[in-house]
């Protein structure tokens, strides 16, 4: 089959690679129908987080079944599937509690060793514990289809950080990041009945997706003007919720600024640089909690499922940008350019 | 009056100062009945936090209301009453949700222009927003007095830890610090139907009173010989729920340490030196949650106060040393020397 691979930073290739099969008896093949491209695979990309030249890459997909281990009791070939960012056991302690990103057999598509999520098809371990159904039907509705896959990654992601950051009925929520993760926790902030919800971003196509998502507030403005205009915005109190989804110091540092005494930062910005932007006194005299992290979004696929194929919640305008996966070079060079939001891969 | 003044690191005085008044008449005048020190106390008086010279010092104090303004409702003369370590007004937004640690109008006891606990009274500002009434005949009863003396700070202090780190029926919890805010952590912990309580600690006089509090377990390994005896006793997992009563960076690295995927740390120890001793890729990875900060003991007062007036919560054990007004000095030189955990003051 094709898939993509990493060689150096800005040097991806799509090329032959061998068949997945069946190792272990746990084991599916999925024939990829819908895949994209993360900001997180941005750093690989650029050369910030480290890859063996050859590896694969892209954490997101859905597809159908094409053959399943003798262990498989919950999967045919033929059903359509979604899988989240990482494979987990489904058994283990953490799995049981919904922390399937804790699960000691778990681990992320990829890496050495795994396919990745951008190729033709992705031999998927612990297929009964990893993968969720879809409805058959929506594999011939293109816009829905669509939808779904951000259900691997992205809206999970949102949610994740709305939980972190303790939205719920009439919260006063704020979002750092204007990418599609953070557009994806305004998404989940208003699911999840947040009043009002301030976004933080400059650029006007993904401001205007915010406001759809449900974004009350628009602030344009960066580093101190931006926390002067959330607290101008919340009566100089700042918000309760928080959402970062960044990762980087001066983010962390706005979220900080823009949280009301307190009050909570839910993040899931994967954390780059030396520096936390975290400072530990400010938030201890305002009482400032900080939840999140890597999402377990295999927990919340079932949740978040039924408002996706009703449409309720609809992710897919994140979607600014489709390939085929020999395109998947040129989606990754706009991405790093900001001339696409979030890239969708038709293999 | 005779009041505790510092004047420079090392150099407490018992002076005389000018007798307490109502100014506003939302103040009252408390003749202190017990105070005592308190574990950050002594990086005032080490130096390291700063003071003006002649400052008063002390946050801690319960007594008999000896003046009231006309505009307070609550209190009269003769009431006897807690104070928390901060006054607040009752009114504002924080007050009213339970942060009133966050009251604008709120102040720390010893700052500039305000009396200290450790003198012979204290005038009160918001009396009504502040103060918590005490039944009348607890002022006889010795045993009792010290044990609710502990509401003005510790023990709400162990609380806040306690919820931070999210302890409920049934957790695993791990304890940093055996000081008196650390052992009414364990006391909280038990308090609150934890299952297993590990106390770090190596000091047996400490340890024994851990362990009458509900701890399960003491380590006296520091570190990352900590770190894993915790895990040890854990199945390898780490605690659910840490309380983190320190507040130096060694103290934060073990709490990230010996927490479990997915738990929480409940930081009340105020954050001491330039580093923070988080690592936030590895809590990122993991999903550990931070919670805490300056305790709102105000709101945990009518919460905890029952069980101290009935006896099923006795925190009297953290104060092991007595001294009169004048022996204030001598009882931070043993507090600072460790040869006490914490000192009562009688005046």
């Amino acid at each position: 089959m094709r898939a993509t691979t990493i060689h150096a930073p800005f040097d991806l290739r799509v090329e032959d690679v061998p068949d997945p099969v069946v190792q272990d008896p746990t084991d599916a093949v999925v024939r990829v129908l819908r895949a994209c491209v993360c900001g997180s695979d941005l750093w690989a990309y650029r050369g910030q987080s480290a890859r063996r030249p050859g590896q694969r890459i892209g954490h997101e997909f859905l597809g159908i079944v094409e053959s399943a281990g003798a262990d498989v009791t919950t999967f045919r070939a033929g059903d359509l599937v979604v899988a989240p960012f990482v494979w987990s056991d489904g058994t283990c302690d953490y799995c049981a509690e919904g922390l399937q990103t804790s699960c000691p057999r778990g681990g992320f598509w990829g890496t050495p060793g795994s396919d990745g999520g951008q190729g033709e098809a992705v031999r998927v371990p612990f297929a009964d514990g990893t993968l969720v159904r879809l409805p058959a039907d929506a594999a011939s509705d293109d816009h829905l289809l669509t939808a779904l896959l951000a259900l691997s990654d992205v809206l999970g992601t949102g949610h994740h950080a709305a939980l972190g950051a303790g939205v719920r009925e009439g919260s006063t929520v704020a979002v750092v990041g204007d990418g599609a993760v953070g557009l994806c926790g305004v998404l989940a902030a208003r699911r999840l009945g947040a009043e009002r919800i301030i976004a933080l971003g400059r650029h006007t196509a993904r401001t205007d997706i915010a406001r759809a998502f449900g974004a009350t507030d628009v602030v344009a403005e960066r580093g101190e003007a931006a926390e002067a205009a959330v607290r101008e915005l919340t009566g100089g109190q700042g918000a309760h919720a928080v959402i970062e989804a960044v990762g980087t110091e001066q983010s962390m540092r706005t979220a900080v600024g823009i949280v009301r005494d307190g009050g909570s930062i839910g993040y899931v910005g994967v954390p780059h640089g030396s520096g936390t932007g975290l400072d530990l006194s400010v938030m201890f005299d305002r009482n400032i909690a900080l939840r999140g992290g890597v999402a377990p979004v295999r927990a919340y696929i079932p949740e978040l499922l039924p408002d996706v194929l009703d449409g309720s919640v609809d992710p897919s305008p994140v979607f600014d940008l489709t390939v085929g996966l020999d395109g998947v070079p040129d989606g990754y060079r706009a991405m790093d350019e900001r001339t696409a939001l979030k890239v969708l891969v038709k293999p």
